[in-house]
């Protein structure tokens, strides 16, 4: 099937004069999760992963993606005669470097430019400078060749009181325009749509896990202007429209409008967060400013109010993973589980906490060596059986009107080897490190890695992911700017770490064939003591919910460390009790007891 | 005197034209230290520090340097009417900054620019640009009104034989032209010192404690033309040029050279490594590609042969510290010693060492609250007596034919405060973590800095300093391109700790008034484990001495910090017994024994 379709495309491109055409996995504002009208790649390519591009050629296909796929990727390109390529392994080129080294002078390249972010399209161009290649971006010619093709997602959007957004969008503006002006920029331009929406205090339901409308926003001096399909927009919303100095546009007009609107100022732009067709516009019309949104660290710095209902919602969303873990090691073994019923049991709880909205991803459900694939999807047809043996690794998160939940635990249903307990050990040693950080500000995510990463380093072994992503207040579970890594890509900005900035905790061990491990807690950033040698700061956590002792092996820790996961656990307990019935409670109680150091 | 001294340059500054005057503290090169000739700072402020510029204009004076001189310059500058900028403090302006502020749209800023730094001056540049601001940098005005300034120095050159270098200048020459090749630079202007010393297999002695020679390399794609005074050559140096392919130009010709030189292709400049008057020269006459120098990456990584002489330097470099700490331990209170003559001793036990060239660096003799100044030195007029109390920091090492060594410890003399005792375990703590730490190639200082930090961060201490600096081979005791810390200079570049890299590892605590500990062992990096995951990076210990047990309570410890510091003695036993007197070995066992978990 998928080469039949490469079949058509490549006759396509022969009629057009493309030589090349590169289907990355995106929607038009760089979304994590894409909409099924979005899925033109897994359309030609038969792989399935969140993150992958396909590059057609006429006498090659491949596919690039991340060390997260790598194994689901082999099995699904197996036969289609599309070409792996594994992004950051020794010797593997980037499509552009591939692309440099396999296009010829002359040549066309191909893309739908919506689908390809500026920045992206950016070094497109300059790595085939000089070669004479001409870049087609204007159509989306793969697309049109999906005949039962999905329409674009349009629901209605809501409007979050102030009570629940702690700021109102008025304020919001003010310090946004204040940014703007530093930067000499008129205009702005907003296509990240978690931006877009925490600035004017709305939420949608256009993307699968993210609580966004699919919309583009232009700042002038006077207005906003609000490129959204005309079904999303309510009556509620037409009348906080124009309280706000909303101007509603139609979504499709958007490259119209900008491509005709009378500019009298500088436009400012983030490379990385708008798509090739538009920055080609406006670069095209006005004078821009190139730097990341100023949304984007104003989001990322909780206020009180997302706090302190973050808090709450957490403690709910937690109570919720230690119902299904009780659950789960009281019956696996004994009625049919399955990674996806397990997933689906789970799910269940969070949808009865009030103020669920959504997943915040798709659950992780995976047992035993399926835990090793970091961000695997079990599917119908192949989902394991869970049995009263090895271990479950559950990622998981909601959408609730209290804040964006993430966590993972890994749990024991039956004897493990003593491997296992030293990595699932090592794993706890470096979660509870880092939250227990005190460090200076000024500190990055790359200062405080190694305090996760360390234990298992130690060891020999790493995990091929960061440490920790920024989580959204009723937005994106993955947000920026901070990001807790050792190392970043070229050129990538490193957030400093502020006060109010909500982060994921997750080391792991990821041992192909064998077992997946990983324990993630949600922590919050906080000011600690100040005093001549500067600004201390360290770590709240969010997530209260045990971490398994059965597969804890105080061999390898040092007194220090078994304190701190006494002393978590022991949060765990009091906190968490009043959230459960009896029998959770009393098994609560034996799993978060004490260990002897 | 001081005060006189800036009348003149006033007066001289108003005669040229000149509203503001900068002096900063640098020969030609931007070498570490300076040589009486280029004291014009000193000489114009009275602050005797290493690092300080001195700005003067018509009714200011101020002083930049950093933390380790703030308590020594406010007693300096006392009465002189020169105001103290404490760099990197919070609301201090740097130099640019304060300028922009300060001058006049249309005035002139002046300096030496042999004395400034390419980058320095493009910066003032940049700064200063729009405000029509004249920069006069081609006359040394202030230097010019010192009547007895001292002659530049002039020490004969000596030839290192490849059995000492470890690999041949004509095998150096073919990896430089080939990264030069890289760079598509067809010359490569060398005007660091240590650069060029490294690929001439030549050492000075002109600036004190390095032992390299006040010269200029220009390297052709025939030829090295190298610049130095006429009394720096010898028979024996002569006959090596001719081999080689260097030229040999007078010193003082080297403007006017460059000036008149006909380029054929791009000059490669390291614009933090050359200064400013040959920038402009350069720049004015050829084109130029601005990147590091490539030796500076290759004299970092050690050979093998300088490496294994450097593990035999530091050997017996590590018996003259102990047999110090012993002498000083036995005698402190019993016969009179000062901060002075305590540093003689040790300085003496070096010079006897075979192989003994110089001291890496004037030895740091710091008694009670005097070690909370990093960079304390010890004058005859105020050196403090050294009684049976309180600990003496000693930061001390030699330049020999084997090596370049670097070590400080801080020795207990008496009773010491329960709160010394838990800054000096942090720190010892802190020390062997790093020099413990496993991590995978790619990890640059940075990545690595919050190992040593960690210990005293959590009881809310910093240093204001980094933790460790590279080590040069019969070079520079302060080398790049690697460093241990936890922030760079904005634009700085981080270098990946390759195999074979020295580096010094000093955690310190520096309580103004009270006391200053530090604990300083080199380490070298070299591989480990080679496994899936990636290359494994690891550190050898090169210094030998013991950490003074008499101020460690194992109370703060964990058991493993406790088995590393006790396995750590054990090594120091085994591996220096036999460089002792009895008596030594007699106090090293016991100074070397086992703590108790």
């Amino acid at each position: 099937m998928v080469q039949d379709r490469l079949t058509k495309l490549r006759y396509c491109m022969k009629e057009k004069g493309i030589d090349f055409y590169m289907i990355p996995t995106s929607d038009f504002h760089g979304s994590e999760y894409v909409d099924d009208y979005f899925k033109v790649r897994e359309y030609f390519s038969g792989f399935t992963g969140s993150n992958g591009t396909l590059v057609v050629g006429h006498d090659m296909a491949g596919l690039w993606t991340d060390g997260r796929y790598f194994i689901q990727a082999e099995n699904e390109l197996a036969g289609s005669g599309i070409e792996l390529f594994r992004m950051m392994e020794e010797g593997v080129p980037d499509i552009p470097d591939f692309l440099k080294e396999n296009i010829k002078n002359g040549q066309t390249l191909g893309f739908d430019g919506r689908t390809v972010s500026c920045k992206e399209g950016k070094e497109l161009e300059r790595k085939l400078k000089g070669m004479n290649i001409r870049i087609s971006y204007e159509e989306d010619v793969a697309g049109n060749l999906w005949q039962e093709r999905p329409f674009l997602p349009a629901h209605e959007v809501i409007v979050l009181p102030e009570e629940i957004s702690g700021q109102s969008m008025e304020e919001k503006l003010l310090t946004v325009r204040e940014k703007m002006k530093t930067s000499g920029a008129a205009y702005l331009m907003l296509s990240k749509l978690d931006d877009l929406m925490w600035l004017m205090n709305i939420r949608g339901n256009d993307v699968a896990c993210n609580p966004v409308a699919l919309s583009y926003g232009f700042l002038t001096p006077e207005e906003l202007y609000l490129f959204i399909q005309p079904q999303e927009i309510t009556a509620k919303f037409t009348e906080y429209a124009s309280k706000n100095h909303i101007v509603i546009e139609d979504y499709e007009n958007t490259e119209r409008f900008l491509g005709g609107y009378d500019y009298e100022g500088k436009v400012l732009l983030d490379e990385g967060n708008i798509n090739y067709t538009l920055y080609k516009i406006l670069s095209d019309k006005a004078e821009c400013v190139f730097e990341s949104n100023p949304t984007e660290a104003l989001k990322a710095v909780k206020n009180k109010i997302e706090l302190s209902r973050m808090e709450e919602i957490y403690l709910k969303d937690s109570a919720a993973v230690i119902k299904f873990i009780c659950w789960l090691k009281k019956n696996a073994g004994k009625e049919k589980i399955t990674e996806l019923t397990a997933a689906e049991y789970l799910d269940g709880l969070r949808r009865e906490i009030p103020g669920f909205l959504d997943l915040s991803f798709p659950t992780i459900s995976a047992y035993k060596e399926n835990a090793a694939m970091m961000h695997y999807e079990a599917l119908p047809e192949s989902a394991k059986e869970i049995k009263a043996e090895g271990m479950l690794l559950v990622d998981s998160g909601g959408q609730y009107m209290g804040g964006t939940t993430d966590v993972t635990r890994t749990v024991v249903l039956g004897e493990i080897s003593p491997e296992i307990k030293k990595h699932f050990t090592k794993v706890t040693i470096g979660m509870l490190q880092l939250t227990q950080a005190r460090f200076l500000y000024g500190c990055t995510g790359r200062n405080l890695d190694i305090l996760a990463r360390q234990p298992l380093w130690d060891i020999g072994i790493d995990y091929k992911c960061g440490t920790g992503h920024g989580i959204g207040y009723i937005l994106n579970v993955h947000e920026g700017p901070q990001s807790i890594r050792w190392r970043f890509a070229k050129g990538a900005a490193e957030a400093i770490i502020e006060e109010g900035m909500v982060i994921s905790n997750e080391p792991g061990v990821y041992i192909e064939g064998s077992h997946g491990i990983r324990t993630e807690n949600v922590i919050v950033a906080k000011k600690g003591e100040k005093n001549a040698d500067g600004q201390f700061m360290c770590f709240d956590t969010l997530t209260f919910v045990p971490i398994d002792r059965d597969a804890i092996d105080t061999e390898f820790m040092q007194p220090i460390d078994v304190e701190r996961l006494n002393s978590y656990h022991a949060e765990v307990y009091k906190r968490m009790k009043k959230y459960l019935t009896e029998e959770e409670e009393a098994w609560l109680k034996e799993a978060t007891r004490p260990m002897e150091i």
